[in-house]
């Protein structure tokens, strides 16, 4: 790969990293309104940089009031060549808790050979990586050897309303052959990966609702109904302490990975003792006996409370009944699962389970379908080979637990394959304190798209 | 009784009332410690009007470190007279959810007849009725018709652990015939009402750890602990929707109502279905089906959740599975249950509901027992006719489902009786917003007390 976009590459680490850098200072926090600035700042810096670096028709696509902005750009001057639409996000999660976080979440610091910074690997660490390999090509050479566009959101962690209304309406200006999405990780450190496989989603919360004010214990107990009893009870109801979802008709359209699939599992190098005392750190697994842990995380739908808001949580004792209760609840879809579908059947489980005296809504605030992509496609064939080569190493295939919305977006609306090469590593405390990304990654993932690239081009 | 108190209390009802606003403006919050100050503030304005009025030996007692002060006055001019110890607390329950409430929770406001403010009811206009009782007499007749001793706290709300170790350690100096207890409510609105018993409390904080860290729910969800979910499950296996507490041994020691109280009962003025619309709020009662809403409320023992946090709780969707949550439950206890029985009971079924890969700790944050007070006493006889002749009705006696560990530690220290003689009305949103006091029954409160002394000193 001694190309001259690779020289240039190895050329400016120290610059490419800074630049990293300046990108993860700006908490470009999706959930909360008072980061709208920090957005727009965040989407200006992304922008900036591409059209430094000759990409044309760089545009920052503001949507409704209270929508994040797109950034779109192409470079379309290889006729004849496969054209690639390169997706990532440079929006982020909370970073809270704070008292957890050993360096400031927004004060990129370095620590051995790791990036420390909210969003160092999800997803701005892996966004720049698109971005420097595009820039590498463009500025040694003045050319790519593939049409590239770039799509890059503000909202994958929001849901990603704006680019879900975006994409359907912009068929023509998105067509590309295939979708490059980098927000995806190794399945072993030294281990290059495709992701062929994500979850859906369906992310709601449940407000449950007793008496119309909060009310004396001691006065009230023992006959007032109480909202915060009434989640508890709910929520065990719909999922049981052996991992089993009880949700009517929620496993109906569940379809089994392929045997070829399970096999290939079976030779990753997993070890469930070292998953669950290095990356989950619990006294035990938990979740569905009769399911090994990978096909738990990738192949199984799963029925998750995020947090619980409601009545004293202070220091020390307030004797309260509360008026009303939240939870926030998430189930993770595998193929063929339908997430409307789904909704529907979460939202009448809650509703029969919803105990005398208390009033529950649900509402929804994402969804996204559950995709797996073809390992036929010449466009994984090749991502393959440049991944092997890169890293020196045989690509192996996985799925992912998480949902990447915009792939099931892509594979509706443009009905083209997204291409997961993702870099980031299993212990990098996505969404969590101390979120990483591992640096000889980051360089090696700029170095492969390159390698990428000059395949599709050949 | 035309006497000169009784003059002397018409004629100051303005003064009083403004009194009792200054009292109600100082925000002191017992379980919150950057309200300390204002806890100091409250003690020393108690006592300036207790000396002020003409009380001897006042004091404002220090505890150890963390320890609110309680205070302590005396006048024990009337030789062969009996002595009554004179109870309340002078601080209050958090004011939180701020955003309920109509005026500002330490802005005293009168609408009506009632006065709005945090501890209006609860118990500084309680407290306020005994040393204005005392002070019309004082002022007007330059003496009292009876010995009395106040006791006044600043600890109710966080479990009184200053006059619970004080209590046993100055039994000589709290000597008395009686305690009057002044923190209980009336029946309904103008029924005169003694409460001879009150349920006992054991308070604790449940909390569950599952990862050593945050996680990304679509990464490890299914096969992860997560400690929401087993909080639910240990609370939804603790108690049923039924109402029935599913603690072994809970029920063991619990003593039932004479017949002759649940018959007295049944005539007292209830009604469910206002009891209902009116004062919960709710679309129906809960609890066990096999007693009478009073017989929940006083005379059964309760499991009530009085908050949960844990999680992402903000605007949104954050799809991570929490490292630990924590809820406050607390169980009401009845005669002839044992709070640390009960305590080891709790903690021992936490354990054994704790789901795999979870650790639990139980805190204890407060602990009473249950108490019954005897009708046969003349403390409570003289009681009786003082209410009944102010309010122009017969006394009625009534149990609390609430719990006031000091007449527990009154009966097992001091071997006397506590008179509750209580002018709150079931309304008036203790421990919620928009608490208020009944001005009229602030007055005839007075009137009351000046009665009730007037009456044992003959």
């Amino acid at each position: 790969m001694a190309t001259s976009s690779n020289d240039y590459l190895q050329a400016h680490k120290e610059q490419f990293l800074e630049g990293l850098k300046d990108l993860l200072r700006i908490p470009s926090i999706s959930t909360l309104p008072e980061h709208v600035p920090d957005i727009r700042r965040t989407a200006e810096f992304i922008a900036d940089e591409l059209r430094a670096m000759g990409m044309r028709g760089v545009e920052i696509i503001d949507g409704k009031p209270g929508q994040h902005p797109l950034i779109y750009a192409e470079w379309l001057e290889a006729p004849g060549k496969p054209t690639l639409l390169l997706y990532g996000h440079y929006d982020v999660q909370p970073p809270d808790p704070l008292d957890e976080w050993q360096s400031a979440p927004f004060e990129p610091t370095v620590r051995g050979d790791d990036i420390f910074a909210r969003g160092a690997s999800d997803d701005k660490g892996q966004t720049f990586i698109l971005i420097k390999a595009v820039e590498c090509s463009l500025r040694s050479e003045g050319k790519l050897p593939v049409n590239v566009k770039f799509l890059i959101e503000g909202e994958e962690e929001v849901g990603g309303e704006h680019i879900e209304e975006y994409v359907p309406l912009n068929k023509e200006r998105l067509k590309a052959d295939a979708a490059v999405v980098c927000d995806t990780e190794m399945f072993a450190p030294g281990l290059p990966t495709l992701t062929t496989g994500l979850r859906g989603l369906v992310y709601t919360e449940v407000e449950a609702r007793g008496a119309s004010h909060d009310l004396h214990s001691g006065v009230y107990g023992g006959a007032a109904p109480n909202p915060m009893q009434a989640l508890a009870e709910i929520i065990a109801r719909l999922k049981g302490p052996d991992g089993k979802i009880r949700i009517p008709g929620f496993y109906d359209k569940v379809r089994k990975p392929s045997r070829k699939e399970l096999d290939a599992w079976k030779h990753l190098p997993f070890k469930e003792r070292v998953f669950l005392k290095k990356e989950v750190g619990a006294a035990a697994l938990t979740g569905e006996k009769s399911y090994s842990v990978l096909e738990r995380v990738w192949a199984r739908p799963t029925f998750e409370v995020h947090g619980i808001r409601g009545g004293f949580v202070g220091e020390g004792a307030k004797t309260v009944i509360p008026a009303v209760g939240t939870a926030k609840i998430s189930m993770r879809l595998v193929p063929d699962m339908n997430p409307k579908e789904v909704l529907r059947q979460f939202t009448a489980a809650v509703k029969k389970y919803t105990p005398k005296g208390i009033k529950t809504t649900v509402r929804s605030l994402s969804t996204a379908p559950a995709t797996v992509v073809s390992t036929d496609s010449p466009y994984i064939a090749a991502a393959a080979e440049a991944l092997g080569n890169v890293f020196k190493k045989k690509t192996v295939y996985m799925r992912s637990g998480g949902s990447i919305p915009v792939v099931g977006l892509f594979l509706q609306h443009l009905k083209m394959p997204s291409i997961m090469m993702g870099f980031g590593l299993p212990d990098d405390n996505l969404h969590a304190p101390n979120e990483k990304f591992h640096l000889p990654n980051f360089y090696k993932g700029i170095e492969s798209v390159i390698h990428y690239f000059e395949l599709l081009g050949k």
